[in-house]
């Protein structure tokens, strides 16, 4: 069957084309793709061509963030059936290295493949799809295919917080109130932090934090630190215990680490500078974790779709933009050009 | 200065007696009381003369519940101030045996001093009051002095559920939709546990918890087990990651642990019979670890009032009667009834 | 190929019978077995004809504590290679369900094959086998084949020492000197305990655990709760922070409880009656955990070889007879025999 | 009373000084003082005039390692009694402040005196001194008072070693086989690991590690990284879970990083520069946290007690010079001078 895709095929190209898709093998389904979210990576990737040790395959499909419908149900798949809405867990671990018996899933020891622009394994703005099963998550009745999309954005918010420490009792600094650090606000509050505060550049970002439930906002304007610590101490009328930073932005890693209490801890989820210079050790003396985070592990899909089916997410609020699948080209433009009302683009792939 | 108080001075005998206050020493602060709760425990020993170990002694004041504004701030406290509203909490740990360098400060080995009818030190139905300040929490504006009377349950239900592991993600049982069960409910909820289950005999509770937020209710009329372990897993849709118990009664312990899911977590609350035969073989099985609590470790108070402060939970209907301190002996009369509108008495020390 | 295999037939019935091998499939590796180990558990159900919730099969092979020899290699096995020497982990577990997320793998939720007497799984007492290789793990040269036989309860001393919080700091009792004790009471100090306790009513088994490492022993003839307690604590000159009950014995299971200190825990490895009763206030004021294990989740065995390879273990002395797979019958006699001077049963499949 | 005391009162110089000791207050001991070791912050210091933030005082005695004699018991001081031997903990916490409370006593948000050099509490190098009595540990008969001396700088490595989540099944990389770096080596095979490699510039310092349990030893002597990294791994015969940085190196701390497993964790213990460029992409796209540690919480000194008093970790071939208190100026330059011979200066207050 042939499927139209959206092909990376080099810095800043795009190309729409037709794909031959199979028949699902043991194990593997078969998808009709609805909703696929852009998201910084991807943004990232076509206008730098690279993230991280990662390049532009020569024939990637653009995409990693989608809810699906099954279409067909490849051998000894017994928990899908056909017409089930999933969302997709990109990645694949081998389930037997060293990592994954340590539950580090996704810092799996062997080959990891990363479905996407620059991995081997394709991507997801296309008509249709064959897929792994066992990373495919069914929605619930009440998660709409465009929320399913946003579980994957939300299970890295639910990485950075787990890894944090987010729960009752802890105060939570956000740097940054894009879709991610949106959803780390959230996702903070629905663990039961109390006190949190998120900061941007741009205002209108912030009155939507505060709409989704930020306890604090802060436009952060000045590039002095002190004062910004200041200024962050007093609106929380405490230190934070915990910063989650996802900007990638060298002033606001260092804010983080300034800002956090002694003895707390700075998530680092932003992915910026290959090399940051950082205050060691200040680090040091008042015992400060640094804790990057890269993707999510195993628990995070179905607590993400939880949050979301039980109401104490609301993710619907982030889609800014919608498209179709031809109109991948300007959907990629309008989400690269960082505008203030842009949070996340939505391509639907079979509208 | 004399300080009419309630004094529990035998099996089912309560007197009013004025008891004489002291000045401040270093470390202490001087109190008028505001709100105090009657306890389940302060029924149990009012019926029966004894809960555990405890025994009535000659002259304790009865009430353990407590918030109270400062009158007068000892030598050396820098941390409260006259006029400001507390919660009390009762209990005091020597903090330099082996459990408080452990950070098990409610289980201090030392000779532990708790507030109330049993201990040494009085309790808290009277107008007037030393304390230690170290245990007295300063309440927000937005706190008022009722609900800062139910912090001492509420870090009980924190202690609880810290202890069972409850966070986002994990599906909650709570048998019995008492006082503490409500609020086990609540904070289990507040910690991000979306699917929340609470049974009750009491038709009327189970309205209540549903009010509250519980997902699901169950009205445990059978006294057939397997049927009932059923029923709480087709509600569900899932066997329960996490079983409290507040109830203490036998059949409750042993649906706790047959509800839960393999490698599962049974927190006990609820202070029943001494001797109970559990079915040790099937816990052994099923790897389920029976987790009690009693009272609260250092980080409770804090937390418990973080949660009300943000609104994240709303105890204010838990109080369904009020008295004044001089109708303590008909209040606890009311709570002894165990009538099904009955939740929290709150005695009114200064009205 | 024909496999001379030791069938557990009914009640204290042991026949040997040939049993035919097939060739690996797919992910499978064939072995040809070297040593057995007789475990408490097969001697439970050869003399009673079942164990838990588990009954003999029609056609069991009894054993699941075994090294052996890889002989072929099934497709897609990458791990392995013929003439590898490994230990086998007995059970399997589909990755899948919700315990396997959880990582609480010995608690699939699935259909739980255990390789042994009483599953639809053949047991090791045989010449030849065939094994999932994911569940075959490889010895190190300086690890023999008995050894690796004693992998299995290994690796169930390293589960309840990890469940119960063993580390550095904390003092350990273990009760029974029976192999897993003496395991238990070796890996509590190979994990950093420094005072470690163990108890039993045969002198003989103190001996060797004194020999092995224990700080201290006691013969524990008296019926006498409260001296016990006392002796141990004195004997201590603490109350154990962390007690592993490894009789399945009710004075023992008791003695547990009340001789650890409060806010301790209490780790259940022995199986004993399937109803217990058990102080729960006693428990409850004094806040302490109950934690039954089972098995072993995926951490255990690497730790386990780990430990043995490394020299902090010392399995060698548990082994008191030997017999040839034809002496099957025997083996499980003297096993069943419980005289003081019998540890552990190994039977030679291959010799 | 008069106490020779050595005081360091600017950039390189030391005096000796009669100082007057008080009577113990309520809660204090006074001590005569037995060993001060030297330490690399005092060494920093002395030839710096200053360590991160703290400035040399006016009149500070130096040394914050050491083990001493109570000669006289304040009021309420009810744990020690004239006669004791003790390990002295400098530093002190407030019990009160939101840090105390979280268990970060080392993060004490009070003003927060350290003994020594540079605050204002007096450090140990003097013949007499008050201290508080809660600081003080006492040791056991068969610790020895030089051993007493290595308590601090143990409770470092049971700091880091625990922060780091050494436990058994964990493989150890250790930079720098200093008397810290030795310690560390020494505590994280104490504590289960049984892969422990440890790298030094000095031959000589590694033959002293291998003797005390190193697994692997390597001399870092070239500059590339890319091989080095490759040198460990074959060595270790696999990436370490964990590396605890000893240096304070900037190719080391780079080294760290570089070497651990994705997913793993390095531990920061040497203070090197106040700003470092980290590889921080590196670090997010193998999610390898970094954990500076900063002194000891309460748990480290009776950890450190038991690991020596148990024969677990032997300390004593770390002192490798020897001063009376007259010497003390001898003693930080032969500390000083950084020759591959020395490890411990040990000065003797009252021999």
């Amino acid at each position: 069957m042939e499927s139209l895709s959206a092909i990376l095929c080099g810095k800043e190209s795009i190309k729409m084309e037709n794909r031959l898709v199979q028949e699902p093998g043991p194990g593997e389904v078969q998808l009709s793709m609805r909703n696929v979210g852009l998201c910084g990576s991807d943004v990232y990737i076509f206008k730098n061509g690279s993230h991280g040790t990662h390049r532009i395959g020569g024939s990637g499909i653009l995409g990693h963030e989608a809810s699906a419908v099954v279409t067909k149900v490849g051998e000894g798949v017994s928990r899908l059936k056909v017409g089930d809405r999933v969302a997709l867990e990109p990645g694949e671990a081998c389930n037997k290295c060293k990592n994954c018996l340590k539950d580090v899933r996704n810092m799996c020891l062997t080959e990891k493949p990363f479905d996407g622009n620059t991995s081997k394994y394709d991507g997801y703005i296309t008509r249709c799809k064959l897929m792994r099963a066992d990373y495919c998550y069914k929605l619930p009745d009440n998660v709409t295919d465009e929320e399913g999309a946003l579980m994957e954005p939300l299970a890295v918010a639910v990485q950075d917080c787990r890894r944090a420490g987010v729960e009752a009792g802890r105060s939570v600094l956000v740097l940054g109130a894009g879709t991610i650090g949106l959803l780390c606000m959230m996702t903070a509050k629905a663990m039961g932090a109390t006190n949190v505060c998120i900061t941007d550049v741009v205002e209108e970002r912030l009155k939507l934090a505060k709409q989704l439930g930020a306890t604090h906002t802060l436009l952060t304007a000045s590039p002095d630190m002190d004062s910004t610590v200041q200024e962050i101490h007093t609106l929380m009328g405490e230190m934070p215990d915990i910063t989650i930073e996802c900007t990638g932005n060298i002033f606001c890693q260092r804010l983080a680490i300034m800002s956090t209490i002694p003895g707390g801890c700075v998530a680092i989820v932003g992915y910026g500078a290959e090399e940051v210079t950082l205050p060691l050790a200040v680090m040091c003396q008042r015992q400060i974790d640094l804790r990057p985070s890269w993707r999510y592990d195993k628990h995070c899909y179905p607590i993400a779709i939880d949050l979301v089916a039980s109401g104490k997410i609301n993710v619907k609020p982030l889609v800014t933009h919608r498209f179709s699948i031809e109109q991948t080209n300007d959907a990629i433009h309008v989400a690269a050009s960082r505008k203030p009302g842009v949070l996340k683009c939505m391509v639907k792939c079979n509208e």
